[in-house]
């Protein structure tokens, strides 16, 4: 074979697989995600994957964290990686990208997506453990809970502009999940009590869940307000606010 | 050893492990849920969980489908299951509550954590691969993305009053998935437009997500509401409400 076709055959070859490795347990990445990690010649990772994970690689797998450095900027470290997925997939190989939880969720799944769209570049996305029903998992409390919690909202403490989630628009779901919550804890619960939910609404923060150092704190709406766990919760942290995180869910 | 304090020894044994089995494909169970399906001495499963999984039982292992029978009430039958879950727990067993999903989103685990609290029976909860992820996976389409969405709501097309959500409590919510909206896709369409949203807001519906028999349909909540798909979609299915279905995303 020439090496011309060869060369072809490699590139035919590439493809990207977005794996959601989970909410930190290297145990909570699924059978598949696993078997696709064990598979790829060079993987992306970053501090949300469990490093755990990484002995999992082939030997001679290419391995690059592609975390945020000091001094990065979000948008073109964004760039970078996109680039470098797109550009490892197009020489032939099958590069896995490790993203912590769910890659649709907050992950910028989604611009990884485009990026291998606009190339031609082969995406597989396999699912993964988020970090808000792990954390629900951790608290032994359910989301939604017959004739208690019909639905919830997943908002993120802060959106890409620096704003606040539209709290009141978000006044038909029994309950809220803030992710990246933990330096904004007080301004939730005064945004959640301006929005119309009562003071005394329960809440449940969950730093770190699924891993060693899991943190589970019982707050209200009102304590968190009144700042009682401002400066005590690391990232990353989960609050779930609504009766489903109350004693007696109701 | 006598025998009444082995058998206390045993029932110290007991315990309950729900397990969130993921989506549909067996291969999205995590590993953790995987190693406590293996060790488990009973497995209580329904047809939410995929049937290859119960092989990976132990030979010995008492496998009982709990799943809905002709003419059953469903509260009769949650009972039934808790029974059953808690009796074994309390005679020794260690039992494996195989949820589909996740069980903290709409799979009455929180009654199931609240039947072995009771009994002071151990629970654990082994997160899963919730059904709207992987469909969101499947259409290679996020949740959230920059710009665009900056949250998301989960909610069931009909309360188990038969009541249908609120539709403009969600209006903050820049992304909607339905869950079990499969018959109900026309009064969903003209719910969230009535509440205010584009007629020409892009959806995706996604029929038994991560199965063979996968289904992916692109739709407008237009579309939705004119009763176009009525009857041609079957349960399980997930839809998604919002830009980032659409082919721009925006």
């Amino acid at each position: 074979m020439s090496g011309a076709a060869e060369s072809s055959r490699e590139s035919e070859r590439g493809r990207v697989t977005l794996i959601g490795a989970g909410p930190g347990d290297p145990d909570l990445i699924t059978v598949l995600g696993l078997r696709r990690l064990r598979a790829a010649d060079v993987v992306l990772h970053d501090r949300l994957a469990a490093p755990e994970l990484l002995s999992e690689a082939k030997e001679d797998a290419e391995i690059v964290d592609v975390g945020k450095r000091p001094g990065d900027d979000v948008q073109a470290r964004q760039r970078r990686i996109e680039k470098l997925m797109v550009g490892r997939a197009l020489t032939g190989s099958h590069v896995v990208r490790l993203k912590g939880g769910d890659p649709a969720v907050f992950g910028r799944g989604g611009e990884e997506i485009e990026a291998c769209a606009a190339a031609g570049v082969p995406c597989e996305v396999v699912p993964g453990v988020s970090s808000f029903t792990a954390a629900a998992a951790a608290a032994g409390i359910p989301l939604t809970h017959r004739g208690v919690s019909l639905g919830f909202a997943v908002v993120s403490a802060r959106n890409s502009e620096g704003g606040e989630p539209d709290w009141e628009g978000l006044s038909g779901a029994d309950t809220v999940v803030v992710l990246m919550a933990s330096r904004r804890l007080a301004r939730i619960g005064q945004g959640l009590i301006a929005a119309g939910r009562k003071p005394s609404t329960p809440a449940v923060i969950v730093e770190r869940a699924s891993t060693p150092e899991e943190k589970i704190v019982s707050a209200t709406l009102e304590s968190l307000a009144v700042g009682e766990f401002s400066g005590t919760i690391e990232p990353p942290c989960v609050l779930i606010v609504g009766h489903v995180a109350g004693p007696a869910r109701g």
